[in-house]
């Protein structure tokens, strides 16, 4: 049991990393003048998160809370030395990933503060009552589901608890904030906003990319259930998922990074029960999906969400929650235990919760504080307006 | 016993990472002029400790060196694996955070063989005597405390004995090294010297704080003694000092970047004892006050402390050692075992040793070698004056 | 043997993290102008890799492959818990390091697709086939080498199997390529090229730096072989080349970061053999011979090597296969087992292999493919030539 604390300690610090990949892959996506505010808002979503989930949304989704002093808290001394709390930071590093997710979708434009405000309303409710749905058994809703189409809700780790829930949580959020000024001109034309750096985007993408082997594989929970299988899926699918966005986006450094990603938010749910190649299939298509969702979603559609993360969140999220359905049975060299309809059913679920609780959340923190930047402080950029700082303050100052 | 080796592996490698926080916390926060020889310091710095702390310190403190043939240092086939070698390893990564920690504090106007000099004198010699005499031991003065005080002096993670150690090292050096050019006029106006990369700064933070959960969790040494509470107060004690600092610091990114650092400083000591909302409330004022006293040492002392590791680690590690005293008594809900008495004697013990030795050591570098670049170095910046090349060699060149 | 699960795990996870730190060290070094297409081409090399050794390479090694289903292949509820599969996991990240390495050697002017057919045939059989020969004891080479020299071929983590055969392969990849438009004048002059940034550069080595750890210790395959003494002698070889290298390199950042890394392949062969003292000198000679074979290559030679790469991993790694036929021997304080002429024999069949083999694969590909840019789009840099897009895309139009 002793070694399960040093297992969640190292899946709940890979998980905790990847909060500075969110960071850096947002950095690297909006312009110059928003840098800082992006690092900010993600560090402090992070801290709001664990305040909110440490006091509420914990034990909405599982009963637990820790007011009892240490002693009675029992986690000095006895047998699983903690076991508990360390299963808390492990689950809260999840929690907070919904306002990170998020936060790529709103950049550039949003109030910092009110933005904050509906941070926690997420993490204390709307996340912990769906993951307690799902991984606490709560309401009867796996009891439900099992009873009518032959199984329960599989999602290993998160395809559709975490990452459809992040996604679709930004569609409420991202249309009712408006898309950037100068985005979408009055004749109805799309406008190229360039990203600022590159490389940041990429070194946020591989710091995602790493710390998802702590998502995945420690989803375990025990040393004793680590599994081989979840690993290598979850490379194939990155794998998948990095190729085909290479190739579906014309070796734009952005796609391919992103479409790593893709493939990762993809296996999620099926990387205990689907073969290995039946992942590299699941990757393939959610990175392929991701770069054709978010030219829709962007193009067509008109939503800008800036770094897509509708479509590479919660498009892919939908898609690894139906396909561990899909490759999961036993026909397709998969473990068995899922049935499709339950995936379908579950995922759709999630969506639908996600949806109605993003319009919700983002619809009541506008209309009593407002969520937009004024349109002088949007143009002059969130980092003087909000932080008073810009990204190189030395170079910048010079420059004037 | 071979998950031991395992177990100190893994916390070395995220403490050896946190070396490369330091290096990148301190480029994003020196002039552009100066971020290449920041990041050589750093690793130099590394690896100068290293030796030090392998001929040497390491002795001083533990009583034990690795002379011996490889046979006769029993760590093939035997039980534990060479486990009193990956412990060396650990146990370095944190010797050479002294050097780290300073570097901050005299960035920019530091001579580079005489601070290399510096660095071997810490590491062999000052760090060691406290550090043994804390975690080994050594001079019976533990058996003293507890004799007088009822308890010995409690340190878990070094709050004192590591980061205290380093700030108030770091004294010394930044009083004998003297102030920027330009920071401080004449007429005794301050003037501030901007930062050059906000994103490094925060790069540097996430780094240092997800590697911190290695420095903490792992201190207990054995992953038999691994506590999920040492990492659910790692946890809230960095939220703690973000958000407040946050709050303090008016939204700047420096200041919620280093905020966290601040609660992570405090919390080592107490971390395996105190309840995880004292954990949060130790968190706090580590980072208010992290805040309060950078803008004190900065503004009204007037000592160009240059990224504020006197505040940080000094500070925030005095008051970590205290709060262990204070948090942990099981009126506050902590485990017990420690008294407010011997917290505060240990505590100002190991500031007035790191006082002393800064001044001393510094003071004797400084005598014999010289401490300070040239005027002209200075100006010209310390990458081009001794490195002989730009952050950005292709892009600076095209600009003359 | 769970543990061994999480071991491998973590090990994996940190390889992995080593191609970001290729990256970035490649990033840093190269021009502004090739940053996203040094970016692209380890994250798709990787990609590429890991489809060629899922599923021919892994076969070539070790005749193991992975389709049947999930079921049969014994990964789910044995008493393995999937052992075999992140197994692959982790070699897999040693074999995509081959084309990883080569990469910083052909940079600035290699053509894409080409370059990933290189990569699929150099993963898929050139380095399985001595992987097998050295690791899986294939064709009987290691029983020949031991009834003809007293003992099979020593090399723990790689120093010959990966680096020197990525370092060698990398020698016909570059002659062939040729250099660098501007390298070299008619008149036989060098001109410097100089390197784009070095904080990125740095970024790169202390990623390779803390994941080579993962590489080191876990090359021991399972929890229970974990050895402290693989992990200092890591750590002592790496001081001990950064420090040579700052001493050579004469404060060179290039060079002190790249030398902690010559120090880390020269001790991959015997880490787990030679003396900690061994150590550090093979680290020492292993970053010094970096930095006068750097110079060499370059400009004697005039091999535009543009990161080094024949020295750093050819040069180091040769070095490294031999010396823990000398620092290994029980008369110089290690554990003994190995012979000289075993080590001798062993690594310069690697290397000949090596050099035959990258001459034959990029030969290939250049006859068939072409293997080289065009030198218009060589000089409007391979970003916009092949990716359409600049490293910092929002500044770099506004500068048009």
């Amino acid at each position: 049991m002793n070694t399960d604390v040093f297992f969640l300690t190292m899946g709940a610090a890979m998980v905790l990393a990847m909060h500075a990949g969110f960071a850096f892959l947002e950095v690297g996506t909006v312009r110059k003048k928003n840098q800082v505010n992006a690092l900010v808002r993600v560090i402090t979503d992070f801290g709001f998160s664990t305040v909110a989930y440490f006091f509420v949304g914990f034990a909405v989704a599982y009963g637990i809370n820790f007011f009892a002093p240490v002693a009675e808290l029992n986690v000095l001394g006895d047998a699983t030395n903690g076991y508990k709390m360390v299963h808390f930071f492990f689950l809260l590093t999840f929690a907070a990933a919904i306002p990170a997710i998020i936060s790529g979708g709103i950049t550039e434009r949003v109030k910092f503060w009110p933005n904050a405000m509906a941070t926690v309303l997420l993490v204390a409710i709307i996340y912990p009552f769906f993951e307690g749905m799902i991984w606490n058994g709560n309401f009867g809703y796996q009891a439900w589901l099992e009873a009518s189409f032959g199984a329960s809700f599989h999602d290993f780790a998160g395809s559709v608890v975490v990452h459809g829930m992040g996604g679709f949580l930004a569609l409420g959020a991202v249309v009712l904030l408006g898309a950037r000024k100068g985005r979408y001109t009055r004749s109805g034309r799309v406008q190229a906003i360039l990203p600022s750096n590159i490389p940041f985007l990429a070194l946020g993408s591989w710091i995602l990319c790493v710390g998802w082997f702590g998502f995945n594989v420690m989803s375990a929970g025990t040393a004793e259930g680590a599994s081989g299988l979840v690993a290598m899926n979850s490379l194939l699918a990155m794998v998948g998922g990095l190729i085909a966005a290479l190739i579906a986006g014309k070796n734009d450094p952005g796609f391919v990074h992103n479409g790593a990603l893709a493939g990762l938010v993809a296996i999620c749910a099926g990387s205990d029960i689907v073969h290995p190649i039946g992942a590299l299939v699941i990757g393939i298509v959610g990175g392929a999906g991701f770069v054709i969702g978010f030219q829709f979603i962007q193009n067509k559609l008109k939503i800008d969400d800036v770094l897509g993360v509708i479509p590479l969140h919660g498009g892919a999220g939908l898609w690894g929650g139906i396909a561990a359905g899909i490759f999961g049975s036993t026909a397709l060299g998969g473990a068995g235990g899922v049935t499709f309809m339950a995936q379908l059913v579950g995922t759709l679920t999630g969506v639908a919760i996600a949806v109605a609780g993003g319009f919700i959340v983002y619809g009541l923190v506008k209309a009593t504080m407002g969520i937009r930047l004024s349109e002088e402080d949007e143009y002059m950029g969130a980092d003087l307006a909000i932080h008073n700082i810009s990204a190189n303050p030395e170079q910048d100052m010079a420059n004037h």
